[in-house]
């Protein structure tokens, strides 16, 4: 039971036979008052309905978000629309709310219809399972996580409690990750949102596993207001604590991954620069092959970042992995066996400085594995 | 040995030690006469010093190139353009020729210093076996390709003769990919590049097997003009089959894939977009490991071409792997055992239709196997 949680809402996850198994797939968040809200979502021009019927709510108080795993209710047509539309029907029954104050969020496989009957008929068992502890919910989330991901950070008063589910199609712009993150602070929607917003863009979307974006990315943040009025800087801080630690455990959890990557780009023109650099790194299949079997080969590290960026004067690179310098200014700096070391760790430092510019960013990434291959060429259809 | 072979230009390969064991790994093209050129090169920042060199001679007849496989001679700083110097002049000592009249290219792992004494003294040995026959040259400047490939087409009473290597790194603005073709048609330098920029642009540049663009992509076209004045338009056309041939080979023999995806895309405002949604596609790791598992994983396929194109209208698209259609309009087709009979040939067709527009392309790639991850994570360094 996370140990810092907020007042004014419930949580609970049951099993509704999506998943094979008894594995709990249905999860829902209720508020015990309408609650302002904020949500980031997916930029697919594939977003699945769920996705769709959300953000068509932003600006309005909620009351609920319901989500199951196991199916993305994506590239699903019409059915997907109803089907997101008895979804909500049955929770705003049984809580006693509108439908529209109803949010979804779906996790899965794409193209494959809901059976949204397993929900709806699901409903009262979930509601009946409300509780204070997020731990049924977060495991109700999960797909090819192996673990649960809970993040927590306190602002004044106010309890900020976060939790996610990650594992592959992880990429800028969000992962197939979804996040729920409720804070008792009582704080308009407006604010909300420019909190949550710049959180997203530091922690979210910094990572990426396999630059695809998926059509299910979703990031609720709620607000129950009962702790009262919270320094808006202080919530910003403690939103994007919780946001840069749930985004690392899901790259540290990234499907067939086995060690967290860490690309730091310094001396950009600006921050955005520096992450698009450090994403162009991460997103380079050869160098996450290379990290998978320990290899530094900075090679592929600096062809990566000329493939993101034609513009960049080589004379002005250099490149380190962990404390070894792989590359100075220019030209090859034979720390290779440092470097080498380094690159067993479960966790790899790769920095590089770019320029001589102000601009900065950290981008996460895991290693490529053939497990990641295997995972992914197991039938969905 | 090919049938059609231009005349005016004699080739050679020759083992110089640069791999291991004695495998081939030095090529030569000398050329009888000053003849004019056309190339195109990486656009990455990190570009090799074989390119910088190559390039920088544009616009002038030349003489040979000399090539190397085992080492790209990429991100080796002052070193790296001292070795180039040191290869050109000793091919031009050999065959009579000015430093300047000789292009190199180069390719194999980055970052590695060039042993350029083992080339410069191969390069005898190398004079010593010019030939008419290209199957040296195309055995020399191998990687990880495991067979060499050679392609040809006439134009009029002039041939047109292509070598080329591939394997991994292939990505748009050309892969970790050497293309040299001759003709004896005689044009000037201004033409050949016209044609050669068209082509290239419809073959190697609609390839993609990892989304990496190397640091040492070249094509070179150069033009003997022994058969006298061509038609252009015949001498563009014969160019495009033999680069689009040379390009077919090099993803269907790309690093650990099983099988040839064509990913067509119709429908689209422009050639151009279309192009890009093709390789959107081609580029999805999570799409090429489920056809590496002969899942006909078609919400992959929209997934992708939602995060290439955001403003994409799903109901105008349609998606058919093989003769079976998976969704047609916004909706979900089931003819999903049909798609995945069509997903165990060896040669795959996804054809996308995303709207009313005249634009269309077709990229190619290959599946994402744990084989390639296998091969890319051994060290190179």
């Amino acid at each position: 039971v996370a140990v810092i949680s907020p007042n004014g809402a419930l949580w609970s996850g049951v099993a509704c036979g999506i998943k094979r198994g008894t594995d709990p797939d249905l999860g829902l968040i209720v508020l015990d008052d309408p609650s302002s809200w904020a949500g980031t979502f997916t930029r697919n021009a594939a977003a699945a309905a769920p996705v769709l019927w959300s953000k068509s709510k932003l600006g309005r108080p909620v009351r609920a978000v319901v989500v199951n795993s196991g199916n993305a209710n994506a590239c699903t047509g019409t059915r997907g629309s109803e089907a997101v539309e008895r979804e909500v029907d049955a929770v705003a029954q049984h809580i006693g709310c509108a439908p529209s104050e109803v949010l979804v969020a779906s996790t899965g496989p794409i193209g494959v219809p809901l059976p949204v009957e397993r929900i709806t008929s699901s409903v009262p068992a979930a509601v009946e399972g409300l509780d204070v502890s997020v731990d049924a919910f977060a495991r109700a989330i999960m797909t090819t996580d192996t673990v649960p991901k809970i993040a927590t950070a306190r602002a004044g008063r106010s309890a900020v409690l976060a939790v996610g589910k990650g594992a592959a199609m992880l990429a800028p712009n969000m992962a197939t990750m979804l996040s729920f993150i409720v804070t008792d602070a009582s704080i308009d929607a407006e604010t909300l949102q420019k909190i949550l917003d710049v959180a997203v863009d530091t922690s979210f979307n910094r990572i990426s596993v396999d630059a695809c974006e998926s059509t299910n990315d979703s990031v609720f943040m709620f607000a129950t207001g009962t702790a009262g009025e919270c320094d808006v800087d202080a919530l910003a801080t403690a939103t994007e604590v919780v946001t840069k630690d749930l985004a690392t455990q899901m790259v540290r959890d990234a499907e067939g991954g086995s060690k967290l990557i860490r690309i730091v780009v310094d001396g950009a023109p600006d921050d955005r620069t520096a992450a698009e650099l450090g994403r162009g790194v991460a997103s380079s299949a050869l160098w996450r092959a290379a990290a998978y079997g320990g290899d530094p080969n900075w090679g592929r590290v600096l062809s990566a970042l000329g493939a993101s960026d034609r513009s960049l004067e080589m004379t002005d690179v250099s490149v380190a992995i962990g404390d070894a310098t792989v590359y100075a200014r220019g030209e090859p700096a034979a720390e290779l066996e440092s470097a080498r070391n380094a690159m067993r760790d479960p966790e790899v430092v790769v920095r590089c400085v770019v320029g001589p510019g102000g601009g900065s960013a950290e981008v996460l990434t895991s290693d490529l594995s053939p497990r990641y291959v295997e995972l992914n060429a197991e039938g969905t259809t």
